[in-house]
């Protein structure tokens, strides 16, 4: 349902913010960008700059005269505040917002709304919007850059819209008894080049099972530690050897 | 323990790039930046249009020659990667890495590493980090800019630090009895006025009952639309005189 989400701009001052949602929007899936009214008074080159590989959304935009013509058909029109303030206390995160604003877009375009960089959304704007975002921030700054403003709910969406898969490890993870023969190897190792001696040996391997216990071993990964041990002890026997 | 969080840029080839990473970690509270070996071939004074109010992050930048004199004190280092590939699929998102390195932020300085824009992070690089992250993207377009990608991280550590105080409604949330006057009044007053007749009226009142249920009211909007109930009450009556 992100395909849904529409990116609307109010008022955008510099083309190079409208190239860097373009950017961020193709980061994360979204094609609709409707600009209302830009200024942009440093001309178009600072859009195509910015919006790098996202220049299909760029040139994709819509540009329209007023807010209501830009979420006229939204199911859905939210604004996004830095501001807190009259008409502004009920604001939400973009995480909590995210799954609730995706399930309206299920039912039709979700307008996600942003100000001009340097006034934000004026209040007859925020009237008429039927939800409120406002970014986390430090409280020393709280005033994000728009790309970035965009780039975070677009990331947010996302997230929630369950659209990413993670990349998975190619070797499956070390079953419990491939890593107690990696102990047992490395013992018998460590033994025979005199690390430990036989009465310290239960607490020393305690120590090292800890070690191979902090992350996620792959069988890979018990099969590297198991060559180690391997070739430990054979050049240990081998100098060991009356030459 | 944010205040731990190192971000380190290698090789940056924009300063306007700088200047994002500057703004973004003063959003969210970081301050200790080290460049290493930056080309920016494109001077300095992109870097200070970019940083608006991060300009004292900028101000107390360190510039060091190698990679390993910026983390030499950091008892985690987490590279950041857009690609996968050998070396790259152990990778987490920093969503889910976030509250363990804030855990560790708290023994020292947590560095997160990001490369340069065009190449990312070198093989040798990835090989001197104990952490890898990658954004959750779309997988059209992968690339994040570099300003947006240290903003994403920093404000996924800024949430999982819990240093986010949500604003509160002033109003505080309505009652059931206060919820339950209001749609007694309502009733009164939409038989008045010939909305409903008696008959139809508990299933009317059903849907205004869910309709003022969709969100949380507060006592300020339940004394509000017990005033337009009353005036409407009012006016109907007055309306209703022999003139």
């Amino acid at each position: 349902m992100i395909s849904n989400i529409r990116i609307v701009l109010i008022g955008t001052l510099y083309s190079g913010n409208i190239g860097s949602v373009c950017r961020a929007m193709a980061n994360f899936g979204l094609t609709d960008l409707v600009l209302v009214s830009p200024v942009c008074a440093d001309g178009w080159a600072e859009a195509s700059k910015f919006a790098v590989h996202g220049a299909a959304v760029l040139e994709g935009r819509r540009t329209v005269a007023t807010f209501d013509e830009a979420v006229s058909d939204c199911v859905a029109v939210v604004g996004t505040t830095a501001r807190l303030g009259l008409y502004r206390q009920h604001v939400r995160t973009p995480r909590e917002a995210a799954p609730g604003l995706l399930a309206l877009a299920s039912g039709g375009s979700v307008a996600l709304v942003f100000g001009r960089e340097d006034k934000g959304l004026l209040n007859d704007e925020v009237a008429r919007c039927t939800h409120l975002l406002r970014i986390p921030t430090g409280t020393d700054y709280t005033s994000i850059n728009l790309g970035q403003a965009v780039l975070l709910c677009a990331y947010e969406l996302f997230l929630a819209s369950d659209s990413y898969a993670p990349p998975c490890e190619k070797a499956p993870p070390a079953q419990a008894a491939h890593r107690l023969r990696l102990l047992e190897i490395w013992r018998e190792m460590l033994l025979l080049i005199g690390f430990m001696t036989p009465e310290k040996a239960d607490h020393m391997m305690q120590g090292i099972q800890r070690i191979f216990s902090r992350g996620a071993l792959t069988t890979d990964d018990v099969n590297i530690l198991m060559g180690v041990a391997r070739q430990a002890d054979w050049a240990a026997r081998a100098n060991a050897k009356p030459k």
